[in-house]
């Protein structure tokens, strides 16, 4: 029998799908990357569907690249050669939310932003919060450890995750991890598998820290800089007077003038940039600290948002910012983080970069946390991005390490950046990591070629 | 030669010790365990001594039990039999401090409180603070994720950890993480070790994160409650109301008795449990809320500390209880860890298995994390606990896995709770951590049988 026949066999009820169109539209992520061609996918409902189609795949030595939302933006789930796109976009349930110990347990298809209005709804909140959210599925954020604004207050998705329930390489079930909020039985098994992006297995439930929403509506600052440079001061300045804001958003003039040209912000010729702080509501000594230290590192104009209304279409647009930039042209996002005293010293390399190589870099960075993405814009015609592109993008990613800093703070490696990856982990990681590999995935079919 | 005299060749200057009664003082923690007899001790005092150390031990197959100050609770640094103790406890610098990136860099044999207090010289803190923090080292709260008071809030070791620098098991040298914020490029290897008591490597540096220290005093309730579950029901209703204390302790009747016999805090006869409780100096509401609710369930007096001076008693009376308890007898100290919600369920269960089994057990709990410390106390001259203990122990590590716990909040498995390790982790748990285990011990000499 030919190997997708056995695989429909042991997956009937049309999880296995087979038409060449429906298949090539699971192939991409966000990236301009070009898939291999898929052997087939499969819509995955249950967890007992994903570990038949792992047994399958080590069977017939047939590749699997997990999928989510294919909202990724570094090639994590671009489909390779002859591979099963395993999408777990349907695997949607919220299993169990529970208030009184703060956790929830969901499988990998919720929506992110979905988990956290669950959650709200007891007070509570789903702190990870990607720009992508309201698209991005829990078990993509799972894959990439995926960040967001509000992590520069509440961590990373693997600050929220205690435990995970995963179908490994030959079909067989792990669970990692507790319903506790402490807990060192055994080595960390749910921190190695976050931000693995698929490489040791297929995560088909997480046991999710929740946290307490804060009560009163966040003081949002929105202020606007004559350059880039003078708003990472600002952000330099905010973090050293030990201030602990919500979020900390650095766009530059690029990126302003993307969402100008698309919604109209009335955005004025002096402004270079503009950081968007939010303090907690109880905290206006904080908003207000943070706003006079933005004017005393030259901002020209600074708002405070009154209504949550308000805040609530500043930080819209915000989130709008990549989709802005994708309506300019092709885009190669980098994910840069730096120590946080060098976010000034990054942003300024950046923009010589795009000079020196006249390449069009628009940059927004979680400036609180020194996490950085310049995106190059090329032009959409082009198979890949131009000379000048990659040249310029080669020199940050060389700087960001240079300054103390690594290649992806919240993107993740995937495809993109294997060409840098030997710039920042060097040959015993790399060996290390690869004996990792091969005790979770000895057959190599689990995502081959990402991450590490 | 014999092997000894070589590693004396390795390593001159006095770093090998030989003198009998000098390598049995190195090989108990602070555990009951009876060692095994180790070969010899070094004493290191550089990385590069950490990497000669264990390039002898991988050619001579020597096992090495790595060490800090030895104030480990579950055995995971007791020696066995023909080992090298290998004691980081002089390896004390601080090799950096930077408060404009929030990190420090230093050496294992650092003394917990001397990095928070250096910390606080720049208005900063290190956050994770064992109760032995005064006298444990960096070093053994890396190798055991260690917890401690101020958890509740800001977690606990592994994630204030951004990088390590570990000798590998041959002598070669891995760099894990980064000193950024974020960072995902590749698998955790920096969480992988952390907890992993000493069985994948050995740490020489840390890059870990230091966190703003509040710049108000705290302000600290104490309340006496009338039986430890009253106290249980206050630490639920705290966590429901969205309280977010700085810490949140409680000492069952045995406890304060311990604490009083030694240090005379004329405890009354009606007291049955105390809870100290911890809301931010700016946040007197909170304060106050901690307070109602601790009436609400019973608290028949409640002070609230007015001067720092005040809090630190308090705070240092209970940092004293494990001290006071081993003052009555040799101890078997548990270190259970239950949703939150099942914390009053946990104590009462504790409570029914000391009186069915005549055990003395005196708790405290680190409770707003829903992690308990029951402490078995027997008589000093037995080689191990009797029988009672043993069965009253059994039946709370497996109550509290019914809870939903697990065996160890922060102390570790060690020797101590191997016996228990196959009840919470499953086949498929035990054979991934053995292949982990393998790719970086393929020779199985370090820290044999602990922690898996």
């Amino acid at each position: 029998m030919n190997p997708v026949d056995a695989l429909i066999d042991a997956l009937p009820g049309g999880r296995v799908l087979t038409d060449r169109d429906v298949i090539d539209s699971y192939a991409r992520d966000q990236t301009y990357l070009e898939p291999g061609e898929p052997l087939c996918a499969v819509v995955a409902q249950t967890r007992d569907e994903v570990a038949a189609t792992l047994r399958w795949a080590s069977e017939h030595r047939v590749p699997v690249v997990p999928r989510g939302a294919g909202t990724g933006l570094a090639g994590g789930a671009t489909a390779v050669e002859g591979c099963v796109m395993l999408s777990l976009a349907r695997m949607t349930a919220i299993r169990e939310l529970s208030p009184a110990d703060e956790i929830a347990v969901v499988e990998p298809g919720v929506i992110t932003a979905d988990l956290d209005r669950a959650a709200r709804e007891h007070g509570l909140m789903y702190a990870p919060d990607p720009s992508s959210y309201e698209i991005s599925t829990i078990g993509g954020n799972l894959a990439t450890n995926a960040g967001g604004l509000r992590c520069v207050r509440y961590g990373v998705t693997r600050d929220s995750t205690l435990g995970l329930e995963v179908v490994l390489a030959d079909g067989r079930v792990l669970n990692t991890g507790r319903r506790t909020m402490k807990g060192v039985t055994g080595y960390d098994l749910t921190g190695l598998f976050v931000g693995s992006e698929g490489t040791l297995g297929v995560i088909t439930a997480a046991t999710l820290r929740l946290r307490r929403a804060p009560s009163v509506p966040p003081i949002t600052i929105a202020a606007e800089f004559p350059s880039p440079r003078a708003a990472g001061d600002a952000v330099a300045a905010i973090v050293a007077a030990g201030c602990r804001p919500l979020l900390l958003e650095l766009m530059d003039r690029g990126t302003l003038e993307a969402i100008d040209a698309w919604k109209n912000i009335g955005l004025e010729p002096q402004v270079r940039a503009m950081l968007i702080a939010q303090a907690e509501g109880d905290r206006p000594e904080e908003a207000a600290l943070m706003e006079r230290l933005c004017e005393q590192n030259g901002a020209g104009f600074v708002a405070v948002s009154g209504t949550p209304e308000e805040t609530a279409e500043l930080i819209g647009l915000r989130r709008l910012a990549y989709s802005a930039k994708e309506r300019l042209g092709a885009c190669l996002v980098e994910d840069v983080c730096v120590p946080r005293s060098a976010l000034p010293a990054m942003i300024t390399f950046i923009e010589e970069a795009a000079a020196r190589h006249d390449a069009r870099i628009c940059t927004v960075a979680h400036a609180g946390d020194g996490n950085l993405h310049p995106v190059f814009i090329f032009d959409r015609g082009l198979p890949e991005p131009p000379p000048g592109v990659w040249a310029a993008a080669d020199e940050v990613f060389r700087a960001a390490l240079d300054l103390g800093g690594t290649l992806t703070g919240e993107h993740g490696v995937g495809l993109l950046k294997r060409r840098w990856l030997g710039l920042e982990a060097g040959p015993v990681v790399t060996e290390v990591q690869q004996g990792i590999k091969r005790v979770f995935d000895p057959l190599g079919i689990l995502n081959p070629g990402k991450a590490i």
